[in-house]
Formats: structure tokens, C-alpha cells, sequence
């Protein structure tokens, strides 16, 4: 099985140089689960990158974004079909294409898509169980309101994190705002447990609204567990009683330890809650519930 | 004429689409002018470009940003023979290619060189005497002193703020910070005129360390006119006495009007002072003293 990758629809294709999403970051992209030929979460993940197209002005109204999302949804179903597994990593990527005046955009964007998929990363599942090990990143979350909740392809701060440490131990990193409140993972969202509620970070200033995090939220709210949004500084992070984190890929991964880092020299461990495994019980049962590749429309 | 475009030394090779400059914009760029077939200001573009590769990991040391340097040079040296015109616009792009796993880098990754060659645009001279209009952009510069001053490719709020108009007699855009001091143009410097100094935003936050700003700054200093570092407010630049704007390819830009817009409702107009007029002569002879390409070395 290997990776399949169709830029604006073909395959094999190389893209522009001089493409906008490569000279700026200029676009958008998803990353989502591929299980069983289920479009893990497809709702949500279109939702976002439609409010993504919608605020980078990639697409002028919602009638164009839906243009977007229906040729993106063919793509996936062509480069499903050339892949020929039921599990991988779907990645679908659109910018704003080429061309412009310097920063200034073309009038009517030729959007540039590139939808690929990849086979599924093995061994993950496994930390859903035994939990991860996690680190403070040194490097900061830019702030930028106007920015804030989208998932586009300015993501330097993500690299620098991650590239903080080697140790394959070490499994997601937090990472702060300049403040020094908690905003996410690298590639995660966060989840506090305290006193029987949640707490997640405000995603005002900086921060990607996750599609996972969302999907977590809703599953709590109807076991009637209270989710609060509110600044997390490290010491609210230390004094939790539990901690997960969650991405489309890895759906829910406790927290069972904060390592020694340059900018957090105590270890520290959280347990695994009850309420982490009910989480993680109902979201699988809920996730056997999204739509097949051949059914998206 | 034609553009010309290297991607690795190769013409009209197409980028991997799984690049991580187009992923993650996880590379550093340079726009230079090529006059006369001279590189202008070669070395400032080299050290800007040496310390983003050092910042953002893409070389280990030194030494292996001057491998990754010569390369450029070789491409520079290529493209320059295909182009067959003595002025362009040359703009350098270095990613850390492709591979790794997801936002972390692979051990040694292999990057990516563009280096294209574009027609000089026409006309821009004009305004160097005449002067720019100007406005007030709302979309702001994210903050991150951990990345300020660095031209890389997380571009996108320059985008942002240079599509917030259409109107082709305004030249350029005033971008702030949250805070509302003033940072830079959208593709400048900025330099205020107050009592015969020259003040400019301190950039420890935000903005990019202009190549061509230094070397204004520079020969303002070498005339004996003092140039301040300081946190600029909007009140600031319209009681300045003279305003312009810098970059590699206008070189000094008086600015001359502020029109009115979302964000300022009132004009404003400054005049083209003698102290802008004078480092634009001075500027002019030192950009006759440039590296030929086939000089570069």
C-alpha cells in the first residue's frame, strides 16, 4: 500500500513552484481519519475548512466554498479508489493557487487542491490505552485574533515545537501562548478534569479549534459533564485531576506524564480518570456512526 | 523575456506537493532586485537568509548554510542565463523539503531551492519621485518575539492585509500590532521624520528585519541623522514631518498621502522632505557598487 497524492485531481502531478500556498502559506488544510472507508468526522472538518475559505477570502461566499468542497469530495473518492485499503490518513490541502501581485491576490483565485492519502500509522492505538508522555515547548503560539481557530498553513510555531525534542518517548508537547497559558498540544487540543468538570483553553487569540475537541466536548455535555472554557496556566495544568488530549487521528490520548524540559524541570503524573474512558468509549461507538468514502455528497 | 523558475537547480520541474514549505511554510525567502545584472544587496540578503536557516534548523551550522548558499548561487548564476534581460526580480525560496512525521523534521532533511527570475515591473520608479498613497490596515501582525524579524514563510497576514483593498492608486498598507503601534508596510519598512531624526518601529515582536531598511538606516547614519528605535502609534505617524518606506526592489518610497479607510477615516499628507530626497540620491550611488551575478561568490 503506498501514499496516493492528486493535486487538483491528477495524479502524479507536481505542483507550481510559484504557488501561493508555498510562497505564503496562503490556504488551508485538514488532516482526517481514514477507518473502515469511514470519513472520520467529515462534518466537522468540512465545517472548518468552509469557515476557513470563507475568512482567507479563498472563496468569495458559501454557494463557491461548496463548489470547492464538491470537487475536493470527488478527489478523495478517486484517490480512494487508487489506494485500496480501508484505513489511512486523509489530508486534504487547498490554497489559493497561483499567481497575484506579489502579496496581493488574484481577483478570481484558481484554487489549488491536493488531496492525499497515507497508510495509517501503526502502534498509535496503543496509547490510547497506556497514555502519553508529554513536555512544555519552549516555543510560543503567534497571536493573532483575526487568525485564531483556523486551520491554514502558517504552522512554524507547530514545527518549532515539535523540533524542540528527539525523544520518540515523548509523545506531544504543550504549548503556551506568550503569556504563558496553555493553549494546546502541537497537534492536539487539551482537556483539564477538575472537580468532576472539564476545562479547555480559550482559543481567542491563537490556537486551531479542533474537529476532535469538538466532537469530545459534545459527548461530555450530553453525560452532562460541564465543560468550561478559561485561561490554564502551568500551575492549573499540575493541580488537575486528569488531562487528555485529542486530534482526529488519535481520537482521545491521556496525559500520564509531564517530562523534565528546559522550561519545566519537574516530572509530574496525572492518572487515567474514569471519565477519560467513558470519553473514549462513547466517541468509539459514536465514530462507527460517520459516513463511508462512496457516500460523502 | 520570461519568468525562469529552478526548483533544485532543475527548469520547469514541479515541487513535490507533500513539501513542507507548502505544509507547514516551514522555509525562509528573500526578494532582491537584479539591476544591470547586479545582485543589490547581495550580502544583506545572504546574512538575513543564513540566520533564518540557523533559527529555523533548516541548516545544522554555518557551515551548512554556505553549502546550502553556494547551491543558490549556482541556481542564481543558471536562471540568470536562461532569463537573458540585465534587470528582474529574483526571488530565493529555502524549505526543509519533504518528509518527516508530521510537524517533527526529519533527522537530515533535504531542502528544497527555488530560485526564480521575473520581469522587473514596470513603472514602480515613478513613484519613488512622486510618492505613494498609503492607508491603515486592520488585519494585524501576529506577535512572536520567537520569530520576529525573520522573513519566513508563514506569510499569511500579509496576505490578509493587502487584500483588505483594490484600489490601485494606494501603494501600500500600514500594518500594526495588536496593541496598535505601528510595525511596517505590507512589503516595507517604515521610517518617520520627527525634528531631523529618524525614528523606526522596534521589531522585537513582530516584522521582518529589512535588507533594504538597514542600508538606509546605514547611510542616515553615515550623514550624521540619528535614527531611534520606538514604539510608534498612530498619532505618531501623522505628526511625523516627513514619512517613507523601504524595500528591496522600490528602494525609498516617500509616502504621501494616508487615505481614508475602515480603520482611519481622515486623510492625511505629508511632504517629500529634503532629508528623504538626499538618502534616495545617496542610495542611488551605493546600488551602483553591487555584485555582478557572475560575481557572486
Amino acid at each position: 500500500m503506498h501514499a496516493v497524492t492528486l493535486v487538483n485531481g491528477s495524479h502524479n502531478l507536481g505542483l507550481d513552484a510559484l504557488d501561493r500556498g508555498l510562497a505564503y502559506g496562503d490556504g488551508v488544510f485538514e488532516t482526517i481519519a481514514l477507518q473502515q472507508g469511514q470519513v472520520q468526522l467529515w462534518q466537522g472538518h468540512c465545517e472548518r475548512l468552509t469557515k476557513g475559505l470563507l475568512r482567507l477570502g479563498l472563496a468569495a461566499d458559501a454557494a463557491a466554498a461548496s463548489v470547492l468542497v464538491t470537487k475536493l469530495i470527488s478527489d478523495i473518492q478517486v484517490a480512494y479508489q487508487r489506494f485500496q485499503a480501508p484505513d489511512g490518513v486523509l489530508k486534504i490541502t487547498l490554497t489559493r493557487g497561483v499567481g497575484g501581485r506579489g502579496y496581493a491576490a488574484p481577483q478570481a483565485p484558481q484554487c489549488t487542491r491536493i488531496v492525499s492519502l497515507a497508510p495509517w500509522p501503526a502502534g498509535r492505538e496503543r496509547l490510547s490505552i497506556a497514555g502519553v508522555n508529554s513536555r512544555l515547548c519552549c516555543h510560543p503560539w503567534s497571536v493573532n485574533s483575526a487568525l485564531a481557530g483556523l486551520k491554514h498553513l502558517n504552522r512554524l510555531d507547530q514545527v518549532m515545537a515539535r523540533n524542540e525534542w528527539q525523544d520518540p518517548h515523548i509523545h506531544e508537547g504543550f504549548m503556551l501562548d506568550p503569556e504563558g497559558y496553555i493553549i494546546s498540544g502541537v497537534m492536539s487540543s487539551v482537556f483539564l478534569q477538575q472537580q468532576g468538570q472539564l476545562i479547555v483553553p480559550l482559543l481567542d487569540q491563537c490556537g486551531v479549534a479542533g474537529v476532535m475537541a469538538r466532537e469530545v466536548r459534545v459527548i461530555a455535555e450530553q453525560a452532562g459533564i460541564n465543560v468550561i472554557q478559561g485561561r490554564i496556566n502551568v500551575a492549573a495544568l499540575l493541580s488537575a485531576d486528569a488531562v487528555f488530549m485529542t486530534n482526529s487521528l488519535n481520537g482521545i490520548w491521556p496525559v500520564v506524564n509531564l517530562c523534565p524540559s528546559r522550561s519545566h524541570t519537574k516530572s509530574h503524573a496525572w492518572p487515567i480518570s474514569d471519565l477519560t474512558l467513558g470519553l473514549q468509549k462513547t466517541l468509539a461507538v459514536n465514530l462507527l456512526r460517520q459516513p463511508l468514502v462512496g457516500e460523502l455528497c
